[in-house]
This record gives C-alpha cells, structure tokens and sequence, in this order.
C-alpha cells in the first residue's frame, strides 16, 4: 500500500489547509470518479436501465481487471420488486431496474470493500422525495440555494441543457440509493403547478428522470379547480369539480405517461381541503384517488392536520383520521410525519403508525434539518430515523415495529411507500451542509432497508465521500479519518437533541425561522399551539407537557403496553419524560440528580459534544481536501456559537421559574437572557419583530 | 454564635438572588457602619486630626465594652513620620495625622479579627493618588463615572454641600487607607486649571480635604504662561515666565496654605514642556521647584517620554533622564511608571528604577484598569503592585528592591514619594466595578507598607467590605466567602496577563480604548510605537520583540546580573520572554511545550481561569446582598465572553503567521478573525474606523 501522506505536522493549519487531496466542492457527492479497471458487461436486456447500468460497471469497476459481469433478468422468489441478486460476477433482478440498482450496489461494495454477494430486496415500493420547491424558485426550509426545478423571472418556461445535465445527475444519486419517486412541488401547493405551461416543464423533468427510474408526482392544491379552473367550488362531491380533475389527469398522463400521483395537504395550516364543503379526508382523497386509478396513480395524503381550538395539537392527526380507517380507496395512501408534532429533533412516533389497520400509512421523513439546525449544524438523522423505524408500535403484538407495520410485514397493502422531504438545492454541493448530503444518503438507503443501522450507513458515506479517490487506502485512514468521523456522525443528532430541547422538551425554537431558542416567544396575538410555551409549560411547579390521562391523555392513542410505559412516570423514558410529563424542578432522574440539574447538565453536553466535533474535525485535517475541509470547519465553528446560545437562551430562560442555581460545573451564561431573547441567531442581529 | 443564614438552598439563584444581607451600592467602601460598643476616649491633642480619630472611634469602637482609649503624642525613635504604635488601648504617634492612622488601624484590626498591637511606619512619606480628571468633569481612563471635583456647565463654579459631603467621604476613605495627597487634575492639564476661578473651587476641595490631612497638588501645562498669562513663551529661564509662575504660586498658596505642588508632564505625547525651547527636563522642573520651595512645594516631574522617531519606546525614559541624574533640585522628584511600556498587565520594572543614584524617583501605579479590563472586569492590582516592588533591581547589590530603592531605603532622599492614577468617578460605588474599589484600598496599604502582601491586603478588604456589618461572623462564612473570593482576587490578575497577553506580549490591544485585543491594528497613518505589531513582532519565523543585543539592547539599561538574566533565552523569566526576545514557533518553554502551543494554552488557561471566578462568585450568593452579588456577577459574565474575544481573536490572528493547529485539547475559536477584526469587543458593533 502507498503512503500517499506526507504532509510534516508543522504545516498542518488549523485555518489555512495545506492539504492533499484536492479540493472538492462536494458535487460528486458520494459518486465519485474513481480509475476503473477493464471490465466486459454481458446484459440480455436493453432497456433504459440496463444500458445505464451497463454504463455504471464499465466506467466505475474496480474489481479484477477483465472480469465478465452479467446482467440477468430472472424468475426468483427471493427477489421481490426491484430486488436483486449480486456476486462478484452476476446481477439478477426481475426488472431492468433491479438490474441498475444491483450495479450501484456492487460498485459500492467494491468501494466500500464489504463483501460482494447475496440477495437485497427493497423495504418500500416507493421511496419518495418531497421537494418543497415553490414555483417562483424559493423552497420552503431548503437551506441550500433556490430550486433545481423552478426558476422564477423571464426564464422560468425554458429548459436548458445545463438544467436537464443537473436533472441527471440529480436522477442518477437518487437512483444510486434507491429513491424512485419525486415530488417536484411544495405541500403548500400553487394552483398554477396544474397550469398547462408548468405541466410542460414537468414533462421535461419527467423526461430526464425516466431513464433512472424515477417517478415523477406533484403537489396539489385542493382548490385549484376554483383557482386554475374557474369553477365556483372545489367540493369533491360536485360533478363539475370531477370532471375538471379528470380533464386535468388525462392531460398530465399525455405529457407524462408514467405519473405517479398527487401528493396533497389538505385542510392543514390554512390549506384547502374537503372539509371546507363539510367533506371528509376520506371523501377529498378518494375523489382524486378515483381519477388516477386507471391511470395506476395514487393519492399520498398528508395527515399533518391540527387545529388552533383542540387542547393538544400531538392528538389531532389521530383524531381526524382514526374515524376514517378503511374508508380510502385503495390508490390512497396516508402520509404521516414521524412524530404527532413536527420533525422535532426527538419525539416518540405518531401514535396513527400504532393505530390504523385498515389504511396503508407511508412515513414523511424530514431531510432537510428544518429543527436540526438547516445548513449550518452537523446533524447526521439515520439514528433519529433507525429509532423511529425501530419503535415498536405494539399494534399487533410485541415486534410489530413503525417499519414492519409500515413496509407491508403486518398488513397486506396495495402500495408501500415512505417519504423524505429533500434537502437539495442549487448549491454547487446540493445540500448547504457537506455533511448533509448523508441524510439524503441515509433516506436513500433506509427507505431501501428500513432496518440498516446507522452506523453502515454512515460507514458506506465516509468512505464514498472521503475515501481518497484512487482506490488506494491512505495510510490510518481508518483509524485516523473513518472512526472518528463516523462517531461524530453517529453522535451528532443526540447533540443536538442536547443542545436544544433534552428530555423531551420540544417545539421551543425560535418562532418561523425554527432556528436556535425560542422558549419564550408568545406574542398576545398569536394562536397558543405555535408559541413555545404551548408545549413547555414551564412555571414555578414544573415544566413539561401532561399528556397523561391527568392532562391531555394523549398517551391513550398509543397501543398498550406502551400507553401505560409513556404514562407512568416511573417507566416512561426519560428521553421522553417532558414530551409525557409536567413534572417539579426537583423531580429526581434515574441517576440521581434532580430535573433541573440534569437539565442544565444535558445543555451543557451537547454544547462540549459540538466542541469535540469541532477538535475531531480539525484533527482529520490532513484526511480531507482543503475546501471542504474549511467549509465544514466554519459550519462547526457556527454550529459551536449556537449551541451555546441554546444552552445559555434556554437555561436563563427556565431558571426564571425554576428559581435555582445552575450547577457550578457547568459553564456560566455568555449573556443575558434579555441578549438572548432579543436576538436572532439567524443573523445575531436584532430580532426582527414579526 | 448565630446562624444568620437560614435561606434554603431552593431559593438561592443564579440571577435572581433572594438574599438575606440587605442590598447595598457599595458606596460606604471599606468603612461599612457598625455598630459599636461604649469606649472612653482620652486625647490630649485637640486637632482636627485628633478630633476625627475621637470621633471614629466613638463610631466604630467594637473592642471591649467600657474601654478607656488613650491618644498620646510622643517622642519615639521607633516612630518614623506619621507612624504610630498601638495597643488594644492605646495610640502612641509623633503627629496628631498620626494618631488618626492609629485610630483607623486599629478600628480595622479590630473588624478584621488581627492582633491589636504594635507599631506601624509608613514606607512613603507622600502617597498620593493622581486624578486624570479634566475641567469638563470628564475622566481620561476613568471607567466610574465622572469626575467628583469637576463639573461642566453653568454650576461648574458652585460649591454645593453635597459635594463637600462627597469630598469628605472621599477623604475619609483616603486617610483610612493612609493616602496623604490628591492631584486634582488629568496631567494631560489644560492651562485654565491655574485661572483664578478654577483656583477658588481648587480651595474649596482643599478645605475640605485638610482636616483629613490630604494635601491638594494640581497637574499644570507648561504652556500655562502662555495660554493664561498672555505671555509670548513658556521658556523656563525666561524671566516674564518666572515671574509669572512666582505670582502665580503666591496666589495658589495664599488660597491653599499648605499646597502641594505640582505635577507635569512635559514633552510627553504632545504636552509642551522645556524641550520646545531647548531646555532640558531639568531646567524646566528646576525653575518651578525653586519658586515653589519657599512654600515647601514639590514638583513631581513625570518620565513618561517617549517619541516616534526612536526604535524602542522601552528604552526612551532611561536615555532621557539618566544624563540628567544629579541635575534636579532636592525638592523635584520624579515619577516613574513601574514598567517601561505604560501600565500593561505585566511588564519588567522600568529601568530608570535601578539606575539613577542622586535623582529621587516615585512610582507611579495605575489604579484605574486602563489595560486591565476597564470596570468591566475583575483585576486585583495588589498582586502585580507586589511584584513590583519586590523586583530587585540591583542597583546597590542584592535586596535594591523596588521598594527599598524609592523609599529612603537605599538611599538618603528628602522626599519620597508613590503615586496611583486614581480610579474614583461619581458612580454609587466609586470605582464602577465592587472589586475595583479593592484596588483603590490596594494602593493605600501598599504605599503605606510596600512590602504588605497581596493576600494580606485581599484577606482585610474582603472581611471589611462584605462581613456581616453586625458583627456576628456568619456561619461558615471564612470558609465558604473569604477564602474562594480572596483566591479569586489573587489569581485574578494573572487571569488578564493569560487572556489577553501572556508569556511577555505587551500592549496588543485595542487601539484608542485600551479595551480587547487589537494585535492587527496598524493603518498606515498612525505612528508604528502606537500600533501593537510594533510590540509582538509576529511573522512566520516568531514572535516577541527582541531587546537584546542583537536588537534592541534594552536589556543593557538593566543592572548585571538582571541584564545578562534578560538577555538569556535561557534565564530570561518565561513571564518576560516575549517582551526580550523574538523567538521561532517552536521555541521548546521549560515544561516542554512548543512556543506556539503554550501560547494557546495560556489563552486558555485565561478563559478558563475567568469561567472558574464566576462559578466561584455564584457558589457565594448565600453570603452577599443582593445588589453587590448582581452587579458583580454581570460584570463576571461580560469578563468571560471578552476573555473568550481576546483568546480567539489572538490565536486565530497570531496563526496566520505561526501556522500551527491549535493543540485539539483546546476550545475551538466562536468566530473567524475577520469577525474579531471587525468587532469593537466595548460595544459588540462594528470597529468605527478612526
């Protein structure tokens, strides 16, 4: 093995990187050029697919030089949908499609020097991205640059060259991984999406993604018929509404034969929806689910709904579409955030996952770290989405996990599907966030397999991303760049956790930006369930969130035994103690320690979590091309100031009612709680009032 | 004893202190009230000194019950000046100002639990604070508010009673502490402190202060003939200009009988002086010291020269002054700063200190933090005053301390002299910070005892300042208060050299206000000796400014054996290194580290140091007012976020030229240099460009 580092310790820079590698803007992603040795592809087919997996093997094959692969399509009971099969040698699928990933995978574990053989079936039938791309370009929580689909201005109807070799190489990292649907629009959706000038460049970004194998969707709004249309009503029951959809389906399927579906958030946050003719969800979605049947459309349906009058927002979803199990059609299919809030860095799964049985629910998971600190903060998700998956919802018995109740293990579905809301942007490395890129990575490969740990996860990343190109191992890279790395990784979503709302604190971000503390805001004027106090309940007594059956009795939505595990504040985990409970300051932790104190000492810890993050980076310095290396150091340098405006925001704020000394072994405040409330994180200038 | 402390531990707070002490501004200082005990006082003398030491006594006495105390006048060699002898019943003085030192001495052994015997000498015969206070009431390098003699405007004539109230405690505080003189005025003087008007409110301060036994001196410009007399030049062998100052002293003496003298700062940073008429320093001061000493005046004449055409300010003083040792009259003493720079945290003693034999020198200490945090942050001087005194200069062999060489020690001097640049404004509490009113205490007790040490002089102000006034010794309180805030108050000074400029580095601070770190401040247009990359030299060889033979040779104006200590890389004290030599980044230090690393291990060890005061000062709450514990605990928290300002803004300025990585054990900078650049750290806003 070659020493390909030789750099003398003395000019290793803290600042100013000196370094090996060459610099990289992160476009490559974690498909980077390597030197392929000769390689003779034998493939029966030639579809789309194979001929782009032929093209895969021969340009990225790093195994023995003049082998023979071949590509065979296959009758297998192993294999289910897209499934394949894979040796050093052979790939076989049941489809063209099964074929490309089996070549992405095989490349990958040449890459990543795993073993190179055996089955791999898909846990989901779809594995979606929502992009919440606006029309005029922006994204609502993209922290990455402007949309890669929409442009605003004179431009905005004309495709070019350089849009459709952006839309490939977005198509081919997706399909790398897994991902074979795309929303292309915004939950919040504009009428105009439908318009015949944007369907065309939907069909021309449908155009470019097909080969890979990706679906394309859109976002609906549900009153489009009135706002494109010009009906006087979007009543689903109304004959002239139908007609419209129908007319409106049938000219999307001309232009994009193979669409996938609408995706639709219904009578949500001042959305449209059915409900607002006295129609149920049920009645919205089967209306449209109805239309696309026969076009093998379906309908995703967002069960993010609440209102400002019910006590307690985490019980809503439930409330509204528990009456309605059963009755969708069965081209519907219920999407569900992770959590009963909203992509909180820590809640316990949406009690719905544990309840439906005769809905299909497909997951929304969060990409983009709209709590997690957007582009600025290192917060790697597969282990936030690995306990999710993991959590078992008890809904038929011990082992009936969010995954197997979701994926089609307990329940015979039609459709399986999961979400991810993307991260992507124009930014020259798609996601702001170096690091970000491996929760688009991660969503990939756990949609994929919905039980790989994070650890392989962010293993196969690392390696992918970072391993020096040219296929020889650098000297300690394992040990020196790979090991501590991926722990900062692994370790990174629990700091956060830490740093901004522990022990099941939650929604205490600052208001609409949902970056940094924000436990105080609660303007007169706002609605109480999108202040932060609503879910702190912070006062001289306690703090916390009663959701037992003293207080909201949200604990009873879930399955028992867990109903009664989240009631009992002797066996509810403490990472969930607040989120379940209104407990006293001194209430004593299982390791002794009173509430506030533990409080105080988990801010404190994810504060000293970033600062390591912060000394494992700069150590690995040598490992890394100079630009990214900088451009992660300056976010981690960032994600260290914030962290420590949360610890210091937050703890001056509940001291207020706690009325008790931070312990002395922990770090005084930097300012005051008055600097902090009056400050916005964002930009550390004044608060803008809003 | 009592317990006075019952408060529960639930209720102590970090920021909101529900305290039992009653809250207090600080304004009684050391001489809280007490409550005393019935005490016979008999006095034979009957002056006003005599009348006041009755009268505290009476007010303060806490000894036995019934006691009969004894004022006696005596002849006593043990007795030197105002010196006294005291038993727990007695005082024993030459002088009736004498008798009042006693009777503070031993209300304060009384408070502060020592033994109540013996005989006490002062080491100066004038301890004399100086006022930089101008006309307009303003205060240069006065962080407490404005001045207590000067006010701008319509009243600024008026003599109201509540100033002589604030006159007379502020000499009360002074004569307990021993000070004996007060120059009124900025030596930066304008001219119209010599005009009738401003003499007549010069008269009314000095009445007050007299009883006391404060003697009033004023600072003058040189230019005063011209600018106020009209005259054509300020030539010192100009007979018009002797005249005029000659009329000028009857008219001062004949309003202040028992005057001081003068003060001045001639040819020093613009002032006028000898020079611009091709007179020496000596002929200038000279001219005023005979006028004066019919009247048993003094001139005080200030060493502080320096210009910018020289290469090293250090060595300036010396070169100017020593050719002129011998040349002054026996009532001009001159004033020398205690380093060679101007007041930083840490500097070698001045030179001219062991080098002139016939010339009488007077140090002159910097109360007021100039460099040292303004009021913003906790220094205790008496630590660095110590050092300073202690310094042997070897000018007559081992032992030529400091100290010895200026008090009459080593050699035969008629005056001897010490002054402190004052740090008293309008503020409740005097000195802005609680802890800076230490420091005032401070130079009392060392310039009446310059070998007391800093512990001693911590131990007595905090048992003065901050026991429970009843008397009763709270419980646990010498354990629980005293020992952590005296240890606090003895690192504190150490704290500020390690965060702001350690291992000899020296003036890199903030340009104009003195406040945070400045080490890149160097615009083209501003003299070199004014910008601090004159002062650290840093560039990819090292850092330090090399003053020995090989460079500056300032070493050589220090007295052998200390001139070859300096100029030794090897015996050079680490805590002068960078002020003698200019060393590579590598320079091994003796516990081994790198140059460069130990750099930042200082800084650290600084932040550190501050964060650690704070949790000291918030474990005491139970033991402190409310008022007091508040303020000082803002001030700690403002201290640390500017020690963490001075810390990164250094390393990552200095790392441009080492290009070393900051050893991974330590704290990653908040924010990029350019951030620290552009930042006043005084208001947290942009840099406004001078």
């Amino acid at each position: 093995m070659k020493k390909i580092f030789r750099i003398p310790l003395c000019i290793i820079l803290f600042s100013l990187a000196y370094l090996t590698a060459n610099a990289t803007d992160g476009h490559e992603l974690w498909l980077r050029s390597v030197k392929p040795n000769p390689v003779k592809i034998v493939a029966a087919s030639k579809s789309n697919a194979v001929a782009i997996a032929v093209k895969e093997l021969e340009q990225g094959w790093t195994g023995q030089s003049g082998a023979t692969v071949t590509l065979s399509l296959v009758k297998d009971a192993a294999l289910k949908g897209d499934g394949f099969r894979i040796t050093q040698t052979s790939i076989e699928a049941k489809t063209g499609q099964g074929l490309l990933y089996g070549a992405y995978e095989l490349l990958r574990r040449q890459q990543t020097g795993q073993a190179v053989s055996g089955v791999s079936n898909p846990s989901y039938n779809l594995r979606i991205l929502n992009h919440w791309d606006n029309l005029n370009g922006s994204i609502e929580r993209g922290y990455a640059g402007e949309s890669i689909f929409w442009r605003k201005g004179d431009s905005a109807f004309t495709v070019t060259d350089a849009d459709k070799q952006l839309w490939q190489e977005y198509a081919r990292a997706n399909t790398s991984i897994g991902i074979n649907g795309a929303v292309l629009n915004n939950v919040n959706a504009s009428p105009q999406m439908l318009s015949t000038q944007y369907l065309q460049r939907v069909k021309a970004i449908a155009d470019v993604l097909r080969p890979y194998g990706i679906k394309t969707y859109l976002s609906i709004n549900f009153a489009t018929p009135i706002k494109l249309g010009n009906l006087p009503t979007a009543d689903p029951l109304d004959k002239k509404v139908i007609a419209w959809w129908k007319a409106k389906a049938d000219e999307i399927y001309k232009l994009v034969p193979d669409f996938g579906g609408f995706l639709v958030k219904a009578n949500s946050e001042g959305q449209p929806g059915p409900q607002d003719y006295g129609r149920t969800h049920a009645q919205g979605a089967n209306m449209l689910a109805d239309i696309l049947k026969k076009h093998n459309g379906i309908i995703m349906w967002r069960a993010f709904v609440y209102n400002a009058s019910e006590k307690d927002r985490a019980k809503q979803a439930y409330g509204e579409f528990m009456p309605l199990d059963g009755k969708f059609s069965d081209n519907v299919i219920i999407q569900v955030k992770n959590g009963p809030i909203d992509f909180q860095p820590r809640e316990p799964f949406s009690p719905l996952f544990g309840a439906t049985k005769k809905t299909p629910l497909m997951p929304e998971l969060q990409i983009t770290q709209e709590y997690l600190g957007h582009s600025y903060q290192l917060a790697f998700l597969a282990t936030m989405w690995e306990e999710f998956l993991k959590s078992d919802t008890w809904q038929e018995g011990k082992n009936s996990t969010v995954a197997r109740v979701t994926d089609g293990s307990v329940f015979n579905q039609k459709y399986t599907a999961i979400a991810g809301v993307a991260n992507v942007g124009l930014d020259a490395n798609w996601c702001g966030h170096h690091f970000a890129q491996a929760n688009w990575y991660a969503f990939g490969r756990q949609a994929w397999n919905n039980t790989m740990p994070a650890a392989d996860v962010a293993n196969e990343w690392v390696k992918l991303t970072f391993l020096p190109s040219d296929g020889e191992t650098a000297k300690g890279w394992e040990d020196n760049f790979l090991k501590p790395v991926q722990q900062m990784m692994l370790d990174s979503r629990e700091a956060v956790v830490n740093y901004s709302m522990p022990l099941g604190l939650h929604h205490i971000f600052s208001a609409h930006e949902h970056y940094g503390p924000g436990p105080w805001y609660a303007p007169a004027r706002v609605r109480k369930d999108w202040t932060p106090p609503y879910y702190h309940q912070a006062e001289a007594g306690g703090i916390g969130f009663n959701r037992t059956a003293t207080g909201s009795n949200a604990v009873s939505q879930y399955h028992e035994p867990l109903a009664s595990e989240f009631a009992s504040v002797e066996k509810c985990p403490e990472k969930f103690l607040l989120y379940f409970h209104h407990l006293p300051w001194d209430f004593k932790l299982k390791n002794g320690r009173e509430l506030w104190d533990e409080l105080c000492y988990r801010y404190q810890d994810g504060l000293d979590e970033v600062r390591n993050f912060q000394k494992t980076w700069d150590k690995v310095a040598p490992y890394v091309d100079a630009q990214r290396f900088t451009e992660v150091q300056t976010k981690l340098q960032r994600q260290c100031r914030d962290a420590q405006f949360y610890k210091d925001g937050c703890l001056l704020y509940f001291q207020q009612f706690s009325k008790r000394p931070i312990p002395y072994d922990i770090e005084r405040p930097v300012n005051t709680l008055e600097y902090y409330e009056k400050t916005d994180p964002l930009t550390m200038q004044e608060v803008v009032k809003q």
